[in-house]
């Protein structure tokens, strides 16, 4: 069994961590981390896990997460920086889900985040843990920066046509959808329930910094350097993101020729699923799994495809992505503890 | 492995138990039958099953199902009479998501029903599939009459202040919430979006059927003929029901005492969770789970007990309870593919 | 024109009131207070009054409030305290919409509210602003205890029933159902829109303080002290309350019969509406609208009447019957400004 | 008073006229056309009219529409094409909700509906019923195309930039999000409350008839035939819709040089509200009112305008459009019975 910890149980990120670790037949959760409730028992903080988990929640100790294998860290902005370099001192693999080690660049890291990097000698060893581009160095990586949830849903969208050349690296738009885990358990007007129900608003135009990051991975599967248009929106629902996105084509061809290119080039992957002609992701297919369903309509007036891709954001946006690196890095089938259907409704 | 049949696969209920039944450990579907959408792939009707189950449809065949172990039926009203019948003989066990075989006596399922029942004389070997009050009968039954959704929660939670004589028998008042998966998948104005989000309302005041499932069982345990006000209301969310329950108390006492009479009541219950002192159920802390959280505070100054239950109306209200009763029938320990927290979010 | 100043005009009471007063034809607004936007313009905080009310908020100042005719106070427990009677002594008119001055009885206040009551000689000529049963002591008064949400939906419900002597005072049970703008703008993790979407909870069971209000006016219009059992639910909507309420009957009778009594007793309240047979009150037939509707389902097996009872609770369960108050302390017929359908969807 | 029939009354766009023509000063409605529930009282079908308006529906008699000023049809597609047409002849104006007389070319409407246009002629009269660029020709016509929900937000939120030159008329994308309301209460799966609440995706990628509307007033507007890509999202609420609009610039400039462009196009616009920098629209922000909100952020690192509009599409996008064309049509003040804050809550 994986001695795993989780640091950060109690966010939203960090209660999925713990759904899943708790179902996980080959880990077991040691710790769980937790400044604003420690002592207090998870089942008491999150009531549906009485009769399933009901450890305390306890403020982190160094010593005691030495003794596991691999640390989940789910912290506050800040929190993570100074923790996560003695974990990794202690022989511990830290799975991070903080922007902090996404980046190859420390300068592309302070502009975004608009202040120095704490530990840049660390980004030239931690892995960008999105799998299915970056499996064999996540298999030996000892720090993974665990990719944002808008980031994965909109580069497994875009990465086939870019890579195969088809797409335009000019003029790419994405335009995504976010449920309202997305935004976290802190408390802010604009998460009260009577705020955002029955609204739709986009927020951070042009200045969001998961576009960074999806430039960043775009640019390296294309060889060109790709900026692009990221525009996130807020929607009245828990879970699920959907990015659709605008990618002109660099010759004309079909919705079926595109679909064949994501085939191809998803054709290992499990939790990537290309739907067929006709139809199209929703985030209903996708709620409480670990898949990423992509469509594609090519609308050959404009000779530019639409890509529809959607995930479940704290799922394979987070928590269960950290899982599928985790099941990596441990050389386990990374479909262990992840094989379900989703919930639907 | 468990050879099952899903008849009427494609509804809530149904696709519920193929959600579960997909998990499970120790069984596998055989036959997912459906008549509207015979010939499609389930991962069709319901993309969230891509990569997990692909099986086709299909009308059902007698002689197909009659090499499962076990049917589930989930079929609408009237089309299970003909279909139960012949499976049973052909030696299959059944479990019959319908309220046809929840009854001791046909004459209260006819006044309830406003129609003659069809195998009144299956009602004799029938049982009431509440494994809480019934475990032993349904090891041994063939066929289990799979109890409604709010009653399984209006029974627990009614139960224990019952069968201790704590609790009077007269005034007794349920006044039950319901998620909307409740009406089922069948297209009515009622749950168009527009019209059931941001409303709530009662229904089938005083005459709802269910009230005649929860008389039977509550009289059966206090050994009176108890009748009872019994509410339904719609309200806008998927999955859950929540039913606040009045019942007088024969003697002063505290919230304390009744809430030991009721961890009494189910300390060797797995799928009942008796909240301590000061807490309270929420539908999310169950919803996605097979467990029935019950709360109670006690009103001193009115002698009277609010007992507060919860569960998700389509697994402990439906699917999950047909999966405990068929791990009961099987032999198996009734957890098996049950054991999960919910997702809370 | 009346002028009036809302003080809180920020909360949701209080922009409710804005926008009810901007649209009215006979009152003009001269004040927004509000300590935490003081400066900002109404405009800015609600944007949905862009081109419509451009006013500032501003911080309450008694020599301005003096020159008004009127001032609604929707301020925080505590807050409007010292407040009232300064702006009474100016010779303005007060309409509150705290608790401070709904109660007879200074001790009443004392018990449910846990503290002393800072001016109990004003409970002498406050009127509890229920037009439907005080309109007479409405029309003179200069002190105005607005009623709960909870309470006008559920007084209303109950009222013809008891005041006929056709139901019983014993064993009343009211089991009400509120939207989230109930609970106010403040930040608390319950009114987070993924702890609160997708569930239903009860919360204050047996202590909620608009049980004394309930009882107070209940037991005045019965002419016997009642105690009754009421239990609030947050469930997951923004707008509305509906009451289900239990009461027995003193002798058989048909539902017809009941609204019989309900339609004599409301046959000149424009705001209330008694539904036909067979018809049940919704809260989104109220939602946005003055009105309370009600609809009565008489259990004959069980001699009890099942009434149901919906509004909004913040339009007739706070700023719309403030309004209304207002318009009947100041001559004006009192369905100015509050004559429209609602909005449905 | 402006005698009014709402043919089609009982559809959503059809209800909401009834709720605004029932409260406008000028206007009263004389015929409620609706063939489902002819002989019902609107107020028994919705019944948030009870006590408001009870006049029955009834089956289109065109002797009684003539009898009218004006006919507003809100006809399934299809049941128009007979009716107006004999309104016209008996010298009633109309205005059509339908996408019918949209067009100024039969060829374009043919392409994209699939079907013969039934009355071409009366093409070259209809007028395009969007005050803020025809107000003129509205003012004068007998019969309005009153213009698609998806339409008015898309074609408001670029008409500045493609009309000043600014705005380049290649690669424009309009990624729109709409509430439940915009698909009809007709009964469908997707419709179903389980299937669309927790629900986002798009629909109609490349194919939505709306498409055709907004590129034949954006290239009239900018002088170049435009063709676009236009993507319709159904989003888990009621109302609204958001329009995310990106339109590469000709030159570089900031946010506030194109505000200040938007600024000036809409000036004398009241029912058109320019956000400040810094400010972007909600959908609730125009719930329930007849606004369309704008705001623009430039991203000067791709030169390119990301423009954000939102309107409420049964009031904007529908029936409040149609009252703004019919004050306009009959002398009014444009703003009569319109002038309202909307909801927000």
């Amino acid at each position: 069994m994986i001695k795993t910890a989780v640091l950060g149980a109690t966010g939203y990120a960090g209660i999925e961590l713990v759904r899943l670790l708790s179902a996980h037949p080959e880990a077991e959760i040691k710790i769980l981390g937790s400044k604003s409730f420690a002592g207090q028992k998870i089942s008491d903080v999150y009531q549906n896990f009485n009769h399933i988990l009901e450890m305390a929640c306890e403020e982190t100790d160094i010593d005691k997460v030495a003794e596991c294998d691999v640390a989940f860290t789910a912290l506050p902005h800040g929190a993570s920086k100074t923790v996560i370099p003695q974990i990794l001192e202690r022989g511990v693999k830290v799975i991070d889900l903080s922007g902090d080690y996404r980046y190859d660049d420390a300068a592309v890291y302070e502009k975004w985040y608009g202040e120095k990097h704490s530990s840049p000698e660390l980004l030239k060893e931690s892995v960008y843990g999105l799998p299915e581009l970056h499996r064999d160095r996540i298999k030996s990586a000892r720090l993974i920066g665990n990719p944002g949830c808008y980031t994965t849903c909109s580069i497994l969208g875009a990465a086939p046509l870019l890579k195969s050349g088809l797409g335009s690296t000019k003029n790419i738009i994405v335009d995504a959808k976010s449920g309202v885990t997305g935004a976290g358990r802190g408390l802010a007007l604009q998460t009260h329930f009577c705020e955002c129900t029955e609204n739709t608003k986009a927020y951070k135009v042009a200045t969001h910094r998961h576009t960074s990051e999806i430039e960043q991975e775009l640019s390296n599967i294309s060889g060109e350097k790709i900026m692009l248009s990221f525009t996130p929106h807020l929607i009245p629902q828990k879970r699920g993101i959907l990015s659709t996105i605008y990618i002109n084509l660099n010759k004309p061809c079909t919705s079926e020729e595109v679909l064949d290119v994501y085939k191809e080039f998803y054709k290992n992957e499990f939790f990537v699923r290309v739907k067929e002609s006709g139809f199209l992701p929703e985030t209903k297919h996708v709620a409480g799994s670990n898949f990423v369903d992509i469509g594609v309509v090519v609308d050959e007036r404009l000779q530019r495809a639409i890509v529809v891709s959607a995930l479940d954001n704290i799922v394979k946006g987070a928590a269960g992505q950290a899982v599928q690196n985790m099941n990596l890095m441990f050389g386990l089938d990374e479909k262990t503890g992840l094989k379900n259907a989703g919930f639907y409704l």
